[in-house]
């Protein structure tokens, strides 16, 4: 068994990404991300951190915008407006879900398509749909695809079992990978025999948000293993949707939780911001 | 083995919406559709002939817009753009392919939504795709579900094999039969071992385009085949992309070609149309 780490995939990225950086600034362009953040969630403001880390490193400019968790939709909309329109910035990240009396339809409808790096807005949903190679699919379901191409894993013809059919990962990835040819079936809470779908895969994508739910005996053996999972175990510590240290031993290769996936996120948020950057200076 | 004919879903759908066009009617609402069709290409003057005569016999008002083969985007954008923001009008569908100096980009991002009733546009690619049941499909996807649910054929935790990933068909139908609850795997081109994708399937939806490739040795027995291919023979004859003398008898309920998945088309576009006058008088 050998673990795929999310790290050297994330440096891998991160490279790339500020050497890509590095000739825009040269060009008089400063890629910069923006980030909308309603109140302070925990989960929002880790994620935040990771990003003004990450970005540092490659040295690549973000900024902040801060709403109170009671503010007004029109507070929000408008906060969105300018930066949507604001042409120094080049990626919006809008940090979701909403508290519940705003909505994200404003945003979903109008926002420019080359700076959705996360695919929130209907036309790069509509174009990861239709397969447009384009698209800017949710950082996360981008991640998996780095990660396979980074270890050099071949998808084209392979048998891929998604478990999970949330729009935040279970569907782009699964979208993601018909139209990288593989075989794929998804997977969810009504499926009638998980076992049998998950044993006959050559890969296994674990996205169904449910800590340790895949166990040894539910897989077969020299998998291919991405998990997804992110959550908390009784213990209170993060793991994935894999039991990892009852199922890992059966593994060809497998993604630890924390350090897989997880670790790779920020690096295509970043490369992504880059590619909107791109955009916006050849159009 | 039983035939699941098109034409009793298709008549149950016509009384349905000739029911709700009265019920407009009375309201003084005339539901209609447009169809704008660029030059004369045989198939889509077929389909047009279907969709007059089924609107003719539900009393459901259609108009067709014609351009010729060697009009302008210009001209393409502003007979769309009259029938768009035609309140009189609940709607549309844009025979595609357009020819090749022609492209429907301008309609996928501005098409009222409500309007868009042939799932074209980007927010109901985007709404589909995110699971949202007020999303329009396209037609012939949603009239797969339609002799599902007029049969009598449960979905939820089935195994169901979708052959083929087109955007007209493949793709829609495998995320309406995700949110319905099967467990969907997505074969193509690429697929290693078709035979044993199809064999574990409860249900199979052939929708590759290729004419009778499906035959009783790559199916297993009793199970529910929805046939969506519509192909000539060699013989020029219309034909599904399932051998069906040879592989019907196999199959507990199959789809006949002609006569199956394509006779209740038009039908749900009636539907759809009437729902569009519905949403636009709720709305």
């Amino acid at each position: 068994m050998k673990e795929l780490r999310g790290k050297a995939v994330a440096d891998s990225i991160t490279e790339y990404a500020a050497k890509n950086a590095e000739m825009l600034k040269e060009k008089g362009i400063m890629p910069k991300l923006a980030v909308i953040r309603v109140g302070a969630r925990p989960d929002d403001i880790a994620y935040e951190r990771g990003i003004i880390k990450r970005f540092g490193s490659a040295g690549v400019e973000h900024e902040v915008f801060e709403l109170s968790e009671d503010c007004t939709q029109d507070d929000l909309n408008s906060c969105f407006d300018r930066v949507n329109s604001d042409s120094s910035i080049h990626g919006i990240l809008m940090f979701r879900p909403l508290p519940k009396h705003l909505s994200d339809e404003h945003m979903k409808r109008t926002i420019d398509p080359n700076k959705d790096i996360d695919g929130m807005g209907y036309v790069n949903q509509a174009a990861l749909y239709s397969g447009d190679k384009n698209a800017f699919a949710p950082c996360t379901a981008k991640a998996v695809m780095e990660i396979l191409d980074y270890y050099d894993i071949p998808t084209t013809g392979k048998r891929v079992t998604v478990v999970g059919r949330s729009l935040v990962i279970g569907r782009p990835i699964a979208l993601l990978l018909i139209s990288a040819d593989a075989t794929v079936t998804v997977c969810h809470r009504k499926t009638a025999d998980l076992v049998s779908e998950l044993k006959k895969a050559d890969i296994i994508v674990a996205a169904a948000g449910e800590p340790k739910m895949i166990t040894s005996d539910m897989i077969g053996d020299g998998q291919i293993i991405i998990d997804v999972g992110m959550n908390l175990d009784e213990e209170g510590k993060l793991c994935g949707d894999v039991d990892y240290e009852n199922a890992a031993p059966k593994a060809d290769v497998i993604t630890p939780v924390p350090g897989g996936v997880g670790a790779v996120t920020t690096s295509v948020l970043l490369r992504s911001t880059i590619e909107g950057a791109l955009r916006s200076a050849n159009g």
